[in-house]
């Protein structure tokens, strides 16, 4: 061990050579490989193998009550943020961002180049490390006593187990525990010990004024072997790192603020790295220099110095700041947690295996077997986890309130060919199955509003040409599959790339506003059926049959619950996901209490098709002539198309990177997926399933697997979905069983399902960026939100870009509702041809803000190409800005 | 005129005496009393006749398109707060606090060390500056001209008026008005130049890299007299700076960063103050480095640099910043803005001499009177404002209501010896007279729950006993005006001292659980006589009479507005402001749309008492025994106490400090026009009037006087109230006259009336700071906002303090609900006892934070002892951060 006096900097440098010995905790075997300064988020990398450096707690203890009463106390701690103590409030502050003054920052380093540095010190307790600290040639003899009895001194640590409060001047809260083993106790049972991982070591500064000291008195020590340094620390961690900094009274509130100064530097992880491998002073000033080169300057006149700013909800990437030496070791190669900026290069349609053309007849859904077929025990061993219970309990609600609701409406279409039973049924069916054999596992099947609408369009054309329904349908079914296998066939689900920002939303906004339509339309067609009394109204005879008017009642009253959301969400999240099936239970027991004559959910009593009268299976041609079964083939076609549009948008949803599934997905076999099942469901006279957005969002959103938030205000990391197939499974199997909940099921009033469409159309309307843009229209530039979009595209293209999207949705919205609704599969298959057409219009750069590029436009552009403005005007590189505001999912949803 | 070359610091004190010539625009005759660099929010220091610095707009001009197409193009500028050009998407970025890296800081001192500096340069013209800044020796004559034709070259501005689209790589969006005039024109029609104020001045930065250069150029002349220099600046200001910045290529971004820091500098107002008067290399650079130790470091692991910040809603005070000499010379009278600091350490019940006792009968109330009376006639010349037409159509709306409302519960509680009619005369009335005669004529008089609910007792006292109800009321009027009488002349009114915000919050939430008690009570009921229907109920037979329950259908839907406003509330306060009186509208239009039989207003047609067969004058004494006028001497003393402790509390309030009243409040003459009105109302048989707290704080809040948010970024200050009489006295005449608009009113259904009352009540509760400590109570210590008292008191205090206040409001409910209520004044006067006694169980700084100090306390606390925590732990003056949670006003509802 060396000691190091002022002006001896060089000396270091040859005693001590440059390989670091690594204590038992730290894991690092060789320096040279040893990577990133990250924080402590390092679940990925340890899944990966990459060892990393330890995680640091820095604990700040002040020496207080000069001269009567000296005495060491913790006054604040670090390890991703700075956590002060509110002495008479006698309570941690909530985490923030550590703000500190330049001065303390200057005057800390001048302190520790005239200081005492010892790298590597052998000391193995707190006894030999005082006695190594205090050995400086300044002190005399007495002196140095006194000092080492003072370090010695057990420091206070607010205790948060006791409830005693601490208050100055009053008699000391903590003196009732001054026997030698609490302070021990207290250590242990600390509850901040539980946040911190295993194999984190800690780092003390200490920092007062001591009026016998003449000069200031600057160390600091990095110890070889981390021990634990008796009840330095408040909790029982090996310490790694040990400052001192002392000195005579000085103005204002000098060591408390460089001891500030060290505790953030040495939290802050690149000095970290840098300090580990220090093998001299010069190398621990340079690290100190490179930390003041990389600090952040605020204005004393326009900002507040002591204000506390919270944590941000991500954490800068220290990509760049690492040594080019270190990056060069790292190398490109090595995988880091993916940065929005990653994202955004990179880009949700980046070709992936998966949609690559094989060429081959087959070859992509062989290839999406081949690649599903390994994971496929794991796709049951990796479901047993707590959390895939609670999936489980809430997907089959929502499940199970969509078939109720989707059967609701699918009798009215059909006019009772088909109903709540056939609903039940073939969502168990096809969605247990599809769970089973799909690529992508996750997905629940559903029968959306596009196909709803198809459906009924089909039933009025039977109808008017007086074709026997379920026959006919069950040839459109042959049909569809046969054109869907021919999809899967010739590899046409790669074209999915073309599937932009702009589709997809174009696609779930039409999706949102059919669900608020048909829910408001049917609660107004209500007020028919159960007229509004008026006094004196002509309808009073009628007034015995239908006596209140209650379905309005409820109606308000089960919207309530999501305003109220809405208010206190960051609140109570944890509620709010079930806030669907709370309101549907309060609206159903509020209709139960007042007894309102509402209408309810017919159910049938015996599990038979709803159509009296017939089998299970569909007859093939029934009372139709033998042609209609080739006729069926022209709107099949269009149903080929939109179900094509539907399964796959969905499924580019669901895939998007920003999901980080491990298993890959599979385009072509899920498409295979639906068409067999579009032969069964037809054969049996059940609804026709695809992939639903909205319901398989929040699947995955109820799998999410999150680093455990640890350290205090540090954010969870999402670290991926939990991809397998038996919450799937589990919900289809449950929801097959509620079939013969028929009893139960009568009690649910239907202005209640009617809400909850209602419910979900506007939530999923307002989760998407186009809903975003269309409020900018209505808005003054100076009240607009600071959206990166407009940072870089004119308002007046964002406007162009968003009328354009708005002009095509009302001409999809007049389609659908007009008797030219047929083509209007072929119509969505126009919003992809309207995307290409953009690219004359807009700049690729101004697209790759608004929407995303289609791949001829990835191609055209070279990669760092895209900013132009940065090498021009040289503006702030704003990559991390993106960390503020993700641009993608856009579409999340996470209440059904 | 000096150049300034690199060493010769010290030739410039010599040659450039002390005295600072001032330009035309530059109004300060004397450096020496010149004061305070303070932002631009100089209202307040101008009303008072300081002289002022003016404000200075800095551009940033950087040097881009090397080597080809080289300009100046503006990309950034400063006035509070940095806004950026958004090149590509052509705007202008939200303003935001400015962050700077400190080696860019660095480097532009060293330059700025070296470089050329030009103080109090006689230049008259772009061309006569330009040329003086290139005459340096390092520069050969040919590249001397070169340089001097670039600098003359016009920028090119956003122009914000364009449409057309500035991007980069296509044509140049500006060319097409490239001749000379276009350029003055643009800088005449900038919109920034309106807001900024008159006598600002410019200054520019130009920076960039210029190949041609072998060393760095750097800069910087303060111009003796300000001059327009062309087209230099965006705006045409006299430019009084000038930052030169050039030099050869380098790495990174490094003139773009030092323009910016130099930007930076300049518009700190501390910067500002100090160049402004010096007179040498020596001073920038000393200003310089006063600059770089007053500024905050965000460390570079845990703040991204380039995350935006929104400008904080209080600059952080200058006040601290004066260097020591300035301050002495400003000394501590000049006033300046009341920080939210001094607001606290002097706290609203500083001994103000409204309050001070003079010992002299009737002594408050006569200096009351002589300190109004200058006042009287500016009471009506100050109401000449726009703004207090809009007051008046507010107040008269929430008044009306109030009106409607109240004369509905008096209707119900008096059993029709009073109502409607009665309420509306005597709002009208003895709102008039108040405003005309009071003291603090910004008051609204109005009925209150407690009045209602004593109102309530007399009546069913007067029924039991058997008494003509109308002239035992008077006796309790002339009781009453007498005992408040002797409380105007011996001057009571001083101790309104003793009430804290404990018994102000205590009275308040009771007043608004009475409200909302009162409403959901009124609900119930309405659903026995109005029962809603249910199938083969019972009660068939009286279907036909009243056929619809719409009553709680009006209700649901009128309060919807209410949450709505809390959602878009920071969008739309203008709208939200007559709230309540949208949501009455629609709640009367779909009762009317509806046609629902809901119980309805009963309107007298006629102008005459509600009770049949009286005269207007009630006779003194009726059917009543003599002696019942001196037994209604007992329930007078207990409503004297109501009525003192319910007008003087809503005084108090009114009164803050906060809401800098500069006429003077005058409890002494509001509580004797009170008495007056007592003994009016009472033979007329009108209601009682006292002053309305939540009415009143909406009616100051129409009438706040704001400073105009001119410069980007700049909160609006507050300065004061339109204190006058005339608002008041317009809405009473227009209550008085909506008597006749009785035709009107029947349309009104009583459940909207109810939910206006509900509404009011739930606002008033979540308003206070008391409503904030309950929900403490309830949540787990880290989900709890970071509330100033929680980083001062410990969490166990704050919810003893917490617990004894719902204790004394359970009391004072069960006091008031059960037969005892006839003693509640004596226990509302038991709040201060109580308040009184918490003084021996918690410590003085604890109060200070939870709650205020009481004379007693305030007296015996010396001023800065109050928190020894800062001596002691050494911990952050937090005084500023009360500027970002001001204590005060806690009780500010401005929805009525």
């Amino acid at each position: 061990m060396e000691m190091k006096l002022p002006g001896q900097e060089g000396f270091e440098a040859s005693s001590a050579p440059r390989n670091i010995p690594s204590g038992e905790l730290d894991s690092n075997p060789d320096p040279g490989t040893s990577p990133s300064p990250d924080g402590p988020s390092d679940t990925e990398s340890k899944e990966l193998g990459v060892p990393k450096d330890p995680l640091l707690f820095i604990q700040l203890n002040e020496l207080l009550g000069w001269p009567q009463a000296l005495e060491w106390r913790e006054t604040g701690r670090w390890v991703l943020f700075e956590e002060k103590l509110e002495v008479t409030a006698g309570r941690w502050s909530a985490p923030h961002v550590p703000t500190l003054a330049l001065p303390s920052l200057q005057k800390l380093r001048s302190l520790l180049a005239e200081g005492l540095v010892l790298l590597d010190c052998p000391a193995q307790s707190l006894l030999e490390l005082v006695e190594q600290v205090t050995r400086v040639e300044s002190l005399s003899p007495e002196l140095r006593g006194q000092l080492q009895a003072l370090l010695l001194q057990r420091p206070q640590h607010y205790n948060q187990t006791t409830g005693t409060r601490p208050c100055w001047g009053s008699t000391h809260p903590r003196k009732a525990s001054d026997n030698e083993e609490a302070p021990l106790r207290q250590q242990c049972q600390n509850p901040l010990r539980q946040k911190l991982p295993p194999g984190a070591e800690a780092g003390t500064v200490l920092a007062g004024e001591l009026g016998f000291l003449v000069q200031p008195l600057g160390a600091f020590v990095r110890l070889r072997d981390p021990v634990v340094l008796g009840s330095l620390t408040e909790v029982s961690l090996p310490s790694r790192f040990f400052c001192l900094l002392l000195g005579p009274r000085m103005l204002g509130k000098g060591y408390h603020e460089m001891g500030r100064a060290a505790a953030v530097l040495l939290s802050d992880p690149q000095f970290q790295w840098s300090v580990r491998r220090a093998s001299n002073l010069h190398d621990l000033l340079a690290a100190l220099d490179a930390f003041l080169e990389e600090v952040t300057v605020l204005p004393p006149g326009r900002w507040d110095p002591t204000a506390r700013i919270p944590p941000p909800k991500c954490l800068p990437s220290q990509h760049k700041r690492l040594p080019s030496q270190q990056r060069e070791i790292r190398g490109p190669a090595v995988p880091r947690l993916t940065s929005a900026e990653d994202r955004h290069h990179h880009g949700p349609h980046a070709p992936s295996p998966e949609l690559q053309r094989t060429g081959r007849l087959f070859g992509g859904l062989i290839q999406d077997v081949r690649r599903k077929v390994p994971w496929y025990p794991s796709d049951f061993l990796d479901a047993l986890h707590l959390q895939c219970f609670s999936a489980v309990l809430y997907i089959y609600l929502a499940t199970v309130t969509n078939a109720i609701t989707f059967g609701g409406l699918l009798g009215d279409a059909t006019d009772g060919a088909q109903g709540v039973l056939e609903s039940f049924l073939g969502t168990a069916v096809a969605g247990a199955a599809f769970c089973l054999m799909a690529g992508q596992p996750l997905t629940i099947l559903s029968s959306t509003g596009p196909v709803l609408v198809f459906e009924r369009l089909l039933f009025s054309f039977s109808r008017d040409y007086s074709l026997d329904y379920l026959p006919f349908r069950l040839w459109v079914g042959i049909w569809v599959a046969t054109f869907c296998l021919v999809l899967v066939a010739t590899e046409a689900s790669v074209l999915v790339r073309y599937f932009t920002r702009f589709t997809e939303e174009g696609f779930c906004a039409l999706i949102s506003l059919i669900f608020i339509y048909d829910a408001v339309g049917k609660m107004l067609n209500l007020t028919h059926t159960y007229p509004i009394q008026k006094p004196g109204s002509s309808a009073y005879g009628c007034l015995c049959q239908y006596p209140g008017p209650g379905g309005n009642e409820s109606q308000w009253i089960r919207t309530r619950p999501k305003d109220r959301d809405n208010i206190v969400s960051m609140v109570r999240k944890g509620l709010s996901d079930f806030s669907s099936v709370l309101a549907i239970l309060l609206g159903c027991g509020l209709d139960a209490f007042l007894g309102l004559a509402t209408p309810k959910l017919m159910v049938p009593r015996e599990f038979k098709p709803t159509l009296p009268g017939r089998g299970w299976l569909v007859s093939p041609f029934g009372a139709n002539p033998w042609w209609w079964s080739v006729a069926a083939a022209l709107p099949a076609l269009l149903l080929s198309i939109l179900i094509f549009m539907d399964q796959q948008i969905t499924a580019v949803i669901l895939n998007r990177v920003e999901y980080r599934l491990q298993k890959g997905a599979g385009f072509h076999l899920d498409l295979f997926c639906v068409a067999v099942l579009m032969l069964l469901t037809s054969a049996l006279g059940l609804p026709w399933y695809v992939s639903a957005t909205v319901i398989s969002l929040a699947h995955m959103d109820s799998l999410r697997r999150e680093s455990r938030a640890c350290v205090p205000g540090e954010c969870p990391n999402f670290l991926g979905i939990r991809e397998q197939r038996l919450t799937g499974l589990v919900v289809f199997i449950l929801t097959g069983a509620s079939i013969f909940l028929a009893p139960v099921l009568k009690f649910i009033p239907m202005p209640v399902l009617y809400g909850i469409f209602l419910y979900m159309g506007v939530a999923a309307l307002s989760s998407i960026q186009f809903t975003k843009r269309v409020k900018l229209l209505l808005m003054p530039a100076k009240h607009q939100p600071d959206l990166l979009l407009l940072r870089h595209v004119p308002l007046t293209r964002v406007h162009l870009f968003t009328a354009i999207q708005l002009a095509c949705l009302g001409l999809l919205w007049i389609i659908k509702s007009t008797p030219a609704a047929i083509i209007f599969p072929l119509m969505l298959l126009g919003l992809v041809g309207v995307r290409k057409a953009l690219e004359r219009v807009f700049l690729p750069q101004e697209l790759l803000w608004l929407d995303e590029l289609m791949p001829e436009e990835e191609r055209s552009i070279p990669g760092k190409g895209l900013e132009p403005e940065r090498s021009f005007s040289g503006s702030d590189s704003e990559d991390s800005e993106l960390m503020y505001q993700p641009k993608a999912p856009e579409i999340n949803i996470s209440v059904n």
